[in-house]
C-alpha cells in the first residue's frame, strides 16, 4: 500500500481529481467538476452520506492502486463509482451512525473492487463496461445477509416480506409528477428528496448536455410507463419507479451508442422496459429483503447494447 | 418502418410463411405448414390466443426488418417465435379481453426482439441458439411486475406463496396417463387441453417425423419421470410435468445433435432431468409469483448441448 | 459402457485410485491418499455417507469413461468429485436408507457428471476450473424439487420459510471456537461433527502441507468474521459459518494463485467475503426451500479468480 499512499501524498489535487470522477462515474460521466455537484448534492442529502460516498470512492481507486490496476481506468474514475454507491448504500440500509456500518462500507468498497476486477475480464469478450454491477453485487449480498448478524443489524425486523397486489391510489396530481421526475435523478444514489435529485440533474448537464437531455427524457418515460400501468402514486413520487429509466435513457442514448433518433427510441424503449422490471425486480428480492438497487438499469442496459451487434441500424459509439 | 411496411405490401405471402414459421419455431420446427397447424390448434383452444399468438410473431418478425436483423435468421422464423409465446403468456396469465394486456403483449414481443438480438450475440463464442430464453426472460419481468401495477392487474390477490409438500394422490390411472402424454405437448403453449396437444403433435409430425417420435418418447420419459418420483396425478394430467421432457427431447433427440442411439439417451436422460426441475423452478418461482414458463427446458438443453463438445460420443449436428 | 466396465476389470487399481482422487478433489487436492483418509472421514460420520460418497465419486468417474471424456481430466479426479458430493447431499437431506435416495444419488453423479462437462466447455474462455458448481447445480434442482415428489420425501413439511433476523447469542466460548475451527473443515462434506472434520483435515495436509495451513487460516478467517460481525454462536459451533472461507482459502491462498504474501491477503479477504456471502445465501434460499451448499465458496472464489488478469500484482500458478 506504501506506493499508492505516497503517490496521494505526492499528487493530492489529481487523486482528488480522480476520487470526484469516481462520484461522478456513478451516471457515466468521467467529469471531477460534475462530481464536485454530485458530492454537493450528498451533502444536501445529509452530511454523513457525503462523507461516506467521498471515502467510498477513494477506497475503491487507492484498492486499485495497491493491486496495480490499469491507469487509464482509475484515471477516468471507473474504479471508484462502485465504492461509491457501496458507502453510500450501507449508509442508507444499515444506519449511517454506527460504528459497524463504517467498517463495512469501507470493507465494501474495498470488495467491489475486486468484483470491479473480474468483470473487467469477465465482459471483455463482449467489450462491455462493469455498470454498476459491482455495487449491486456487493451491496445485495451484504443487505440480505445483516439481518443475520447482531453487531450489524439495528432496525428491528428483517424485511422479508411476500410480495402483495399493489393497492395505493395510482392517479397522479402536478405536484407528484414533479417531485417524481426530480426524484428519479437522485433515487440513482439512493436519495428521495426531490431538490437532491435536481443537484444532480445540474451536475449532469454540467458535464454533457446532451446526457442531461436524455435524462430528463428517461425521467419522463418511467413516470409515463409508470401511470399509464397504474403503479401506486406514493412510490412513483419518491422516484422508486424512476431512476432506471434515467440510467437507461443516459447510457443507451448518451454514452453507449451512436446519438441520434434511433438510439432516441430503442433509448425510450428500453427506458419503458426498465420501469416494468424494477417493479418485477422489487417483487423478486422481497421474500429474501433483498433491495431493487439499479440492478433493472444493469440488466436492461446489458441486454441493449449486447444486441447492438444484430441490428445495423444501431452503431456503438467509441470502441465498444 | 416504412421500409418494412412496404416489403410487406409487396410481398405479403413471404411475410405470412415467416409469421407461420415463427409460431412452428416454437417447438423448433422451421417449417410454415406445421406453424399453420399450430395456429390451427391455438385457435381450437381459445380465437384470442391464436389471435395473441399469430400477431406477437408478426410484431417479432416485423421489428426484426426494421432494426435490420440477418435475413436468413428472419426467414427461418426465428425472429418470430418468442414474441409468439410472449403474446400468448401475456393473454393465458393476464387475461385475453383487456386493452392493457393487447398492448403489453404487443410491447412484450417488441423488447422479446431485443432480447433475442442480445442473446444472439452473447450465446455466439459457443455457437449456441437463444431457445425460448427471450420469451422466459420478458415474460418473467412481465408477469412478476403485475400484480404492482393496477391497470394491468385483474385476477385479485397476487400469487406469491411459500411453497409446500405436495399432497395429492400420485397414482395415475390410464385416463390420467392418456391425457398427460398430450397435454405435456399442448402446455409447450400453455394450453392444458389434450386435444389441442394432439394437433401440436400433429403439427411436428408434419414437419419431421424424426421429431414427432423423439416428442413422444419425451413425454413418455416426462410422465414417467414424474409418476415414479409421486408427483401429484392432477398436475401430470394437466401436461405440467412434461412439457420441458417434450422439448428437451426435441431438442436433443432431434434438431441439434447427430441423430442416433447416444443421442437419443442423451435426450432421455436430459427429459427425466428435466422433469425435476421443472418442479424445482415451480418452488423457485412461487414466492414471488413467478411462472415456471420454459426455463427447466431452456436450462437443460443449454447445458446438455454445452456439455457436447467434452463428450466425444456426441455429435452436435449442422453449425452447432 | 461395455468398454469402460472392461476398463475397471483390467485396472481395478488405478480405478480406485482414481474414484479416491475424486474425493479427494472436493477439496482440490489430486491425491488418492488424501482421498483415503477422506473416505476414513466420511465413514467415521456414518457408514452409509462413506457409502454413498464412495459410490457417487465412482458413478461420475464411470460416466466420464462412457462418454469419452479427456483422460487427464478423469485421472485427476476431476470427473468424481462433483459425483461424490451430489451422492453424500441427497444422503443428508433425503435420508440415508431409502432405496428412492439411492437412485436419485447414483442418477444425480450422472447428470452432475454432464454437467462438468457442459462447465468446462463454458468456462474455457476465462480458463476457470468448474469448482463444486455442478454439484451446486444437481443438487440445488433436486433438493428444491424434492418436497413436491411424494416416493421422495420423507421428512414432513417442506423447508421454504421466510428469512428471519438473527436471535441467538453470538458470544462465543472456548468450547465454541474449538469446534468451529474443526467442524468448518467438516461441513465441506456436509458433516457437522468437529472430529469428523479433524481427519478432514490431516487429508488435507497430508497431500499438501501449505494447502493445510491456508485451511487452517481460512478457518480462522471466517471463524473471526461471524463472531465480529454477531453471527449466533450455535451455527458458528456447527461449520455452518466457516466451511467457504476454508475453501475459499484453500483455493486462492495455495492452489490457483502463486503462492505468497499479496495472494494471502487476497484469501484472506476472500474468506471474509465468502462469510458473509454464506449468510446471504442462506436467506435467499430459505423462501424456497434452497440450501446453501458451496455456493459462496463457488461464487467468491469464481468473481476473485477471474479479477486476477485486472490486478499485475497477483499472478495465476500453472496453466491458469
Amino acid at each position: 500500500m506504501s506506493y499508492s499512499v505516497s503517490l496521494v501524498r505526492r499528487q493530492p489535487f489529481r487523486f482528488g481529481c480522480e476520487v470526484l470522477r469516481g462520484v461522478a462515474q456513478v451516471d457515466m460521466m468521467a467529469n471531477a467538476r460534475c462530481g464536485a455537484v454530485f458530492a454537493v448534492a450528498l451533502f444536501a442529502a445529509g452530511w454523513q452520506y457525503g462523507l461516506y460516498g467521498l471515502a467510498g470512492a477513494a477506497v475503491g481507486t487507492l484498492v486499485a492502486y495497491a493491486l496495480g490496476v490499469d491507469r487509464e481506468r482509475v484515471g477516468a474514475g471507473l474504479e471508484g463509482f462502485n465504492g461509491c454507491l457501496v458507502a453510500v448504500a450501507f449508509a442508507v440500509f444499515l444506519g449511517p451512525g454506527h460504528l459497524a456500518t463504517w467498517i463495512l462500507a469501507l470493507g465494501g468498497a474495498v470488495v467491489a473492487a475486486v468484483v470491479t476486477g473480474a468483470l473487467v475480464t469477465l465482459l471483455k469478450p463482449w467489450s462491455l463496461p462493469t455498470f454498476t454491477l459491482p455495487f449491486c453485487l456487493t451491496a445485495s449480498a451484504m443487505t440480505v445477509a445483516a439481518p443475520g448478524f447482531q453487531r450489524v443489524w439495528h432496525e428491528g425486523s428483517a424485511l422479508s416480506a411476500l410480495p402483495r397486489t399493489a393497492h395505493g391510489d395510482p392517479s397522479l396530481g402536478w405536484s407528484d409528477t414533479g417531485h417524481a421526475l426530480f426524484s428519479n435523478v437522485g433515487q440513482i444514489f439512493l436519495m428521495p428528496q426531490w431538490y437532491v435529485g435536481l443537484i444532480f440533474l445540474v451536475g449532469i448537464f454540467l458535464a454533457d448536455r446532451h446526457a442531461g437531455l436524455t435524462a430528463c427524457v428517461g425521467s419522463v418515460v418511467g413516470t409515463g410507463t409508470a401511470w399509464a400501468l397504474g403503479a401506486p402514486a406514493a412510490d412513483v413520487r419518491e422516484g422508486l419507479l424512476g431512476y432506471n429509466a434515467v440510467l437507461v435513457a443516459i447510457a443507451l442514448g448518451s454514452v453507449f451508442l451512436a446519438r441520434g433518433v434511433w438510439s432516441l427510441l430503442y433509448a425510450v424503449l428500453g427506458a419503458a422496459a426498465s420501469t416494468v422490471l424494477t417493479v418485477a425486480a422489487t417483487s423478486f428480492f422481497a421474500p429474501f429483503g433483498g433491495h431493487t438497487l439499479t440492478w433493472p438499469y444493469i440488466l436492461t442496459t446489458l441486454v441493449f447494447l449486447v444486441a447492438v451487434p444484430s441490428f445495423p441500424r444501431l452503431q456503438s459509439r467509441a470502441g465498444l
